[in-house]
């Protein structure tokens, strides 16, 4: 029996899927699996999702070139999420950052950066590619 | 705005919430929260979710014991997942492990379990309450 196999989808298809630093544990992203996403991570290594806004498989790095090398995958309680810890190539967060969490939420509300940006996403996912 | 102001729930009213182990670094769960969830959240410092499958309002170690107590919030790019850093008190698995994501999966599709369970869970919630 695969991973694939293993997971418990829901009502969409879908899994949550929890991205950490392999190196200094930070909490990079997290984003949905299907099967299918599941299987090509397996297969080649790199994660894959399944973007909701776009409706289709989303190979991570694809166009920033910011690949997400899988180290571990590990599996949660209920089998309805995944844990992968990564090697980030530069960065997880399509706004520059290196993970998509950088920024604090004061108790007020009120949100504050905690990391720098280390990309101009401009160049990345402009008309510079 | 409040932090429950900010947030860009989706169709049922949810955002993903990380759960990491501020003290180790570990992710211990991952869930959903509602409106409310965020709310009491934020105003008690101890993680409250929304369960999908009891469809009502969950008091994380209400039944345990085994309370998170909120050291910061971060808030990600998208504004739909947060990531709660806690003190996890004892555990965050039901299943009586300290992280729900326990096993390791192997590229063949094995699953092993990589650490101890720390605690009984037919203790913890059966008859003995």
């Amino acid at each position: 029996m695969s991973l694939a196999d293993s997971l418990k989808y829901d009502k969409d298809g879908l899994v949550t899927a929890v991205v950490q630093d392999a190196e200094g544990g930070d909490v990079l992203m997290v984003a949905s699996m299907n099967r299918q996403a599941v299987e090509e991570s397996v297969r080649t290594g790199k994660a894959h999702y399944w973007s909701r806004s776009r409706g289709k498989l989303w190979f991570k790095g694809e166009t920033s070139g910011h690949f997400q090398n899988i180290r571990e995958i590990r599996i949660d309680c209920d089998a309805d999420a995944l844990l992968l810890l990564v090697d980030q190539e530069l960065a997880a967060c399509h706004e520059g950052y290196r993970s998509c969490f950088f920024r604090r939420a004061s108790p007020d509300g009120r949100l504050e950066a905690i990391a720098p940006r280390i990309f101009d996403p401009g160049e990345v996912y402009g008309g510079k590619k």
